[in-house]
């Protein structure tokens, strides 16, 4: 990680403001001969796109994304990718007292003390669309993934929204695509999760979220010791996200309570010639290579700082204010932070296949 | 993060295996004109040293750091610092049976899926034993920091080991260094955790552990957008230790389950004309970047995989064998985290401060 | 350097292809508080510009830069800054012959050999073109030296084209905005250049050139040992340009044969209390550091390869075939790299005075 | 390059001093399976090693290398490979004149206008004895590339001493091994040389030296657009160096003279369905991706500084002074930089070799 860019092979440098001309990613280092194009990018992007129900702010972003450069007749060729998203939503309004002020819980006041300036307009570089851009990437990690490793499978859905909590025990895949809130559970449940937003969101409040993003049918031998660690990575991903405050892979911070005799994952050999283990408390990972099964990530994103509340605060000058948020925005950016997770995901886990084919080669060791 | 390094400015690479000749870390890009000596890392290291008391694993490690280059008279030249721990206590004794079995909850079999083969002795590079050569690095950026931001103070305490959790409004920050645990706490409390931790490791067993680690006066204005961020390479820094499932900065998981209200950090001017704030929910980084409060990172350690009792697993070959460890072991690895996080603190910060400095300068935006 | 980054703590990352729908610059850190705005950038983007006379290709390319993100109210806040320059001479033609066909000199061959696949529209990432991105980087980079080393000046010229070479006893520095190769020379040496280059173009053919790009007032001690050199990476940055092939510092590849009495730089105190040197043979870079002498890098050009006599070649069948250039092409590239060089001088300098900065803080050690 | 970090994939990082206790260099992403034990390093560390012969330095260092990590059973395990040599030849002596003292042409004045301070003793980090680290890792370079690419054969040579240059049409590259020159010429030739040193040895004096390096064999594919190019790599590579002052690909600075129609390479279907060429002025080489053919480049070395005829120079306080060297120097350090050139080259392929790879796979383009 460089300031704006993450990878090691497959490198991703977002740039852009809220409220500039464009904002987008510069991809570089994807492999040749991917199929791409427009349209599969669009996909991501229309699922992460705000305005899509109460529960997300309604600005209205088309994000509509052109690819400039990296491909030929809807192929990649192996050269940089630019992707960019015009900003078309900007509304030309007075900043002069936005600039001066610094919103609590924002990274006005750290943008301020770090580089003596920052651009106000719609919270600028540290807004969440800057995500837009990730998402983007993301795709075209997940365009590349199809054809290097077509079984994987990388799919996201919240596990937590403030007091709601989702229960495992009626886990459903197939029900994450049905609801607003990516949760994998049915529409009873989804409904209830609607009514504490509602709630939430009249009592101009904001609320957390947690969200889980899991890679299934995921190679083994992925990362590599000590600091290209794939969970080191995973970490790092996630972390960079907008207002994500934890991350955990498999027991996560759960790991803490655990003895050894409950956190052991048995290891045996499978039918198909392949090692099978009792339980994934690792999440996927030992060591900081894969081991094969589901790789488990989850990650927890705090209450939307921007509330219809007033906040005590200060100006430039040192001079207390109180700052009310009006306008537009979400009552859980967790909810919106399923895609971007996801998009991470396939980023770190192209980077990572790109790693191991390049200092391993296709081969790694056998078992049985 | 870069295989076996990290770091932007102050890179630190890590090498060795557990039970070959030595192992240690190449530190490069240290501020010249850093008072250094091997008694300054022997400090840190003999806080790490494993023996010191029936908890930790019996194994004698005089961990005795040499400094084999870039200081010259006592002071760094500016040139890399090559710290190397020769390992005494490397027992020679028949591999072939560890060498051809995968144990349980160990990179053993993932190091076997990725490179095929691997150093078997002692766990080679997977050990614990490389956390050596961190406390090592830390040591450095320590005495870097000590002349760059003199006041600043980095400590680390567990918080939890299993059922046992530290009480927060006893908090002691004296009582850190008395007891072998470095929780906050005073002796009874420390008795307590010292019987629970007795009846785990009678019962053949091990627990997991949770460590906070808090840069306490840290300079504001750290980190950077979007990928470059404080709290994204600290994330990466503690995931990358040995065994460590989870990271949190702040509120962590928990700010999934809080309002706005209830997160948000409110600020105002101090009295000596520095915002100060109302709380510290956001563990000190606001936007990836330090807002001069605490900053406070926990993290989660799983419980050591190497257990007295009987786990289920496969050999190379794919045929199904039991594993039971043998001989010297810690219980709780948890314990000996605390000085390895404390010293990725310590390189994370350095790092910063050297980031900061190059792209900013000595300056940023003033308040009031 | 990473594929298409070039930089450490600037780094620049040019994308696209000459007739893709646009190519361009991301540059991320950049301090900020820098003045900056487009008319800066597309002033040395004039000077690049093909079109300008019968000696450059007459393809016409507006070239306008926008800047997309990393600037407010014309000041860099130190995030990313996105330059685009839109490709609007694009003419649509028939790309099949071209595609399969293997151009001698160029990089079809290879891009093939590598992807399995190109871009064959007007070379595509191959392309001079490409150089356009490095010299918009480089006026962010010369904006931000005109803050932090306002007496530095860089400038380039040619030393040599084909049989044509400077006579360095009539050097003039203020003869070289005045005449279309940027040779310090007066009036009557470039007119005889000018009828040079036109023999070379009525006869169907190209030649080479080699130019010198000196940095006067530079600060000593950038650079570093032993790899982050400021001549290695002046080297790298200078190869990496199209159709360079050789990189000199200082004497250069003549130092081979010179002795130790003759290259010898002998050192006294200057009036002004600062070192001086007796010559500069060695370019203004001792052990990979600057000595505060004016650094002087020289590169050689190819002759451009697309020239409109036939080459034999073949296709990507394997078939025979002849190439012969048509349409628009430079009979002296090497012209036009005088603004890139430049540019990549002005890209280095800046970046080291950053990493500079970071490792060591704005003091170095003092002499007298 | 980042400091003392050279490479992608492949990264060696170069750690010591002259006369501190050891040197080295810590090799990171070697792939796992390399056969590789001490006598193959020790191989070129003899190659380089000074003392035999009365044209290099007398000074006896028999750098012998240890393998301190990374390999098990005599192959590597793909984890860093820790090599170190140390320093036994180091004469305790009275540096505190060397220490007050500027040697002309040496990195002592840089060092100091940089780090405010240097270890004097021998030169510190600046000695050409770092580059014995270089040769180490150049022979782990060679062990891999002796597996992944059989066929590839490095080799270097002198082309040029002073006055004394190689009779290209007598080109013998038998003969290279058989005399200390290093020179691809008869014993007839190489007794001219030797009395050409000899005679500028008596003398007093020093001289200067030009080294061609070749990859015979090497496959296609390797390198990348834009500033990850295989010329910039081996530019940087070479440049980085000890004394280099120059670097050539193919036709190198001559390619400055040349006209369109001289400087061609076409291109025909061999015989056994490759692609070949009418001659090599690219070295191997273009738009910064090797070809197959001989990938060709030639550095110059300058004279060495520390001659035994007095220079003029100045003390740290700024008092004039002569500088004599006493002692063991060579009159031609570009003698040994033959074998310091061919493990830079080994290292740049090898790390080439698996950037393809991870980017690419292993397929690329077909022809034919």
């Amino acid at each position: 990680m460089s300031l704006n860019t993450f990878g090691h092979l497959f490198r991703v440098t977002t740039w852009g403001e809220s409220h500039g001309p464009a904002l987008g990613a510069t991809v570089d280092g994807c492999p040749p001969g991917v199929t791409l194009d427009e349209a599969m990018l669009q996909h991501w992007l229309d699922k992460r796109r705000p305005g899509q129900n109460k529960n997300t702010t309604q600005r209205q972003e088309p994000d509509q994304v052109r690819i400039l450069s990296g491909t030929y007749e809807g192929v990649t060729t192996g050269t940089p990718i630019q992707l960019m998203i015009e900003n078309t939503d900007q509304r030309s309004k007075d900043y002069s007292e936005i600039a001066r002020t610094f919103r609590p819980g924002h990274a006005d006041i750290t943008y301020h003390m770090k580089y003596g300036r920052r651009d106000p307009r719609g919270g600028g570089r540290s807004s969440a669309r800057e995500t837009a851009a990730r998402v983007a990437a993301g795709g075209v990690a997940r365009a590349a993934l199809a054809q290097l490793a077509p079984k994987l499978d990388i799919k996201g859905y919240m596990t937590r929204m403030g007091e709601m909590a989702i229960d495992r025990d009626a886990f459903d895949w197939d029900a994450i695509e049905t609801n607003p809130f990516w949760i994998p559970q049915g529409p009873e449940i989804a409904n209830e999760w609607e009514s504490y937003l509602t709630a939430i969101r009249k009592d101009r409040n904001s609320v957390g979220g947690e969200i889980e993003i899991v890679a299934r049918h995921a190679p083994a031998g992925l990362g590599a010791p000590v600091y290209g660690k794939l969970d080191t990575d995973l970490a790092a991903a996630m972390m960079s996200i907008n207002a994500v405050k934890g991350v955990e892979i498999g027991e996560g911070m759960a790991a803490a309570r655990l003895k050894g005799t409950e956190n052991a994952d048995e290891i045996f050999m499978g039918n198909d010639g392949q090692p099978v283990f009792s339980s994934n408390h690792a999440g996927g990972i030992l060591g900081g290579i894969s081991t094969g099964q589901d790789i488990v990530v989850r990650f927890a994103v705090k209450p939307t700082s921007s509330i219809l509340t007033p906040r005590r605060s200060i100006r430039i000058d040192g001079s207390p204010t109180e700052v009310v948020t009006k306008g537009r925005h979400d009552p859980c950016v967790g909810i919106r932070a399923v895609p971007v997770g996801e998009a991470m995901m396939a980023c770190v886990m192209l980077d990572h296949m790109l790693l191991h084919r390049g200092q391993v080669g296709e081969m790694g060791g056998r078992i049985g």
